[in-house]
């Protein structure tokens, strides 16, 4: 075993540990902390990620991760530990203290004025303060960039989705936005003899709570290591062996609800198989945001949103809520849960609208990185490239370039995972369905177990030991294809 | 400004925050975590516990205190911080490595050992074990004792009751032992004519819930800076600025979680008027556990089981549980809150009896710790002394030397703040009363404004400025004095 590929296990076990400490101490910040406990909650947070950055910028830890790239011996899931510790040194050290106090004060109150701005749809108010976090970004990016030996918007799109590449992404999402204009429109004028009723209320929310936690536990979340509770946004947070999911409850409507629930199910599913040998070391952790989206949009839209899982649930919902009525027939449930309509905020979009608003913005995002544009031209681009692809024009910036918190807080580089983690879903649900030829029966009647157990053996144990791309190979035969998804979303909506 | 002590400060809030988030993280671990995190959390405390230790045992403290020590010009506050830095650090640094990890497995052993011992009501299963941790106890006290220049048993009664002296305990006690047994007789003589009958429930759990938040409301509790729940052991927890306040529900009686809740909020409105301006510094925090316990029996025994409170409450009591007949009269429910009763138990014990339960434990454990007893003696001694003050003799170890954990844990020099503090809150409600001469007719109208405007002024915001002695000459005009409470208890027994 080699010397300083053993220590560095054990100071990388120390920042994660305190990373999962943290993470209850967020979960508990958006869950359970009364609003006078904020100010004393962001000391305790800043002081661990303090800590916890120091403990990977001690000088010794630079020495450790040379020596132990001599070191011969490893095995693969080593290697791969080591690669990723590699990883996030480089993440944690690429930039000077400088720029990173200035990178904090400058997200901080430029989110702050964007919660101002954003109700007001005044996107001229918040372009200086976007302006230095866009300045700070491209800093940062030139500074990742050349520690990985890779472009500017790879070194930010690195942070969220390791080894991602735009050069890999660009012909994907050319593909899809090439698609979605006209199959759009030919979803949108089938629909037109379709129609839905949502089942009218009130659903006490005690109720919709239980029937959120019997779906959940016939998924196989096991509520010894986990549990379900309420905050504004929905989020899966915690840690594998202590999953808190989140959700946030309507009376007049338990229908999206209880699809946030099953989203998050999907993200808790894959944490909780995470290889557990490895825990707490950078290995044992998720493979990136494209592969955990994947996971709980597979949960979500392959599988909760299919005709068979309808078919179980549907009774379910129906003596949960004691439904009766035409608009508790499996037809108006399907039709409820795949409407697709043209509107302008991503959040609530349908899985076929929902690239076209990843797209925007990554190609936006990209070019502002790049410095092929600039803040003042977000707008016009944003309405220009809204109108192009789903035919409506946003009536204010609030509805519009405002919308997302991303940019705003220097999230830059993430919004392509949404789609990515989407496509993947779709394609790793098609080689589910084909190495399990009953499974759609299964789902049919609430058994999900061989559906998890291929998840588990072809995703969730893999952890972080190959790149997203080689994941998908192994478990689906061929890289990210967007035909694949395009053939979903053909199947289900014409 | 003195350059030492401003970097001690600097120094202590990270030490406190720190312990801060560890704070949150237990109440969680209590009240929230499901079974399938203890390992996790087990490492996350493990962690910040030996973070925060490091913190404060590095060389550089060290320096500093004795440079700061040697500065001019600090005001009181400061100067009494410093006080306190030393004497968090001198507990920190006393014992050397070996004996902190030989006591922690010991303890750690010796308290599971316990866990089968106590139901068997087996003590020579645990006697080997006791031995270890009384060995390295004794090897504690004599390695503080030094550092601190005390007695032994002074040297770990200090880490919970700073400055605290058994030679003045040692006449209180006496004073105390001296008037029980005789009093206890006549108290238990005179309530033969009494009777009482607890109503019958069930109660529902929500609406015990919001009965209790009602009350806490009532006294001051601000539910923008705390929460309710619930916990298999009922504390408070959490920090000044959110305190987490835990209970355990019966749905057949609602009146002991009711007097549990009442009794948390007392130790939850001190922390929360400690001084705002020492946040996260030694002299920010509480004064020692019998103050703190003065505090939860001042609002627990002195106020709520009082005539006036009862006036003011029983008809909410009525109003939540649609209570009616004989048993919801203000006489049954007096004599319900005042029962006395000679038994086994500690924690079941009433105001009455809980004093030589107390003194017991408090005489042993100090034979034990000079080493004028040995563990072999404990049930022998404890059943004597049980028989000769209350009376009684346990049925087994199980209900005698078995029941508390402390010693098996390694919680040596703690059982005597227990008594401290009924004593000082009888003193301390005492010159409450005499500075506020209609507090009685506003308690029983349920206004509470001008007692803890009181209390804040005389206790909660002086944080841990004075010592316990101090404290009690400041604001009741004398040192502790257990005439006060002798005559609490004659007045309302007698």
């Amino acid at each position: 075993m080699s010397n300083a590929y053993t220590q560095l296990e054990k100071k990388f076990k120390r920042i994660h540990v305190l990373g999962d400490a943290a993470g209850m101490l967020h979960w508990d910040m958006a869950s359970m902390m009364p609003k006078g406990g904020a100010e004393a909650r962001a000391e305790q947070l800043a002081l661990m990620a303090t800590m916890g950055h120091g403990l990977m910028v001690e000088s010794e830890m630079a020495d450790l991760l040379d020596q132990a790239e001599e070191e011969t011996g490893l095995n693969v899931w080593q290697s791969a530990n080591l690669r990723e510790m590699r990883r996030s040194h480089t993440h944690a050290t690429a930039l000077d203290e400088d720029l990173v106090e200035a990178m904090s004060r400058a997200t901080s109150s430029c989110e702050q004025l964007w919660r101002q701005a954003r109700p007001e749809g005044d996107f001229k108010k918040i372009v200086p303060a976007l302006k230095e976090v866009l300045n700070l970004s491209r800093q940062k990016a030139k500074a990742k960039s050349e520690k990985l030996s890779c472009s500017l918007y790879d070194a930010l799109l690195d942070q969220y989705e390791p080894e991602g590449k735009a050069a890999e992404i660009d012909p994907i999402f050319t593909r899809l936005e090439g698609f979605l204009p006209s199959f759009l429109q030919e979803v949108l004028e089938k629909q037109q003899d379709k129609s839905f009723k949502k089942p009218a209320g009130p659903f006490a929310l005690e109720k919709q709570e239980a029937l959120g936690k019997k779906f959940m536990a016939a998924l196989g979340f096991d509520f010894d290591h986990g549990r379900l509770d309420v905050s504004l946004h929905p989020f899966c947070g915690g840690i594998p062996d202590d999953v808190r999911l989140t959700t946030r409850y309507d009376e007049a409507d338990f229908t999206s609800a209880l699809m946030g629930v099953l989203h998050e199910t999907g993200h808790a599913l894959y944490e909780r198989a995470l290889p557990k040998e490895w825990r707490n070391q950078p290995v044992g952790t998720a493979r990136g945001m494209s592969i955990h989206e994947s996971q709980s949009l597979l949960v979500e839209m392959q599988v909760c949103r299919s005709d068979a899982f309808l078919t179980y649930a549907l009774p379910h919902m129906k003596e949960a809520f004691a439904g009766a009525g035409p608009e508790w027939s499996l037809d108006n449930f399907t039709n409820l849960y795949r409407e697709v309509k043209a509107d302008y905020i991503r959040v609530d979009a349908d899985e076929v609208t929902y690239p076209a608003h990843v797209i925007l913005r990554y190609k936006l995002e990209r070019a502002l990185i790049e410095g092929d544009m600039e803040v003042e031209d977000i707008p016009h681009s944003w309405n220009e490239m809204m109108q192009k692809m789903l035919g409506i024009t946003p009536p204010s910036d609030r509805e519009g370039c405002l919308q997302d918190v991303h940019w705003y807080d220097g999230t830059w580089g993430y919004f392509p995972t949404y789609t990515l983690g989407a496509m993947s879903a779709a394609q790793l649900f098609e080689s589910a369905l084909k190495a399990l030829p009953s499974l759609d029966e299964e789902i049919a009647k609430g058994e999900f177990g061989s559906l998890f157990q291929w998840l588990n053996s072809n995703v969730h144990g893999h952890g972080s030991l190959h790149s997203s791309k080689e994941l998908m190979i192994k478990a689906t035969g061929k890289a990210l294809d967007p035909e694949v998804f395009i053939n979903h979303l053909k199947k289900r909506y014409s």
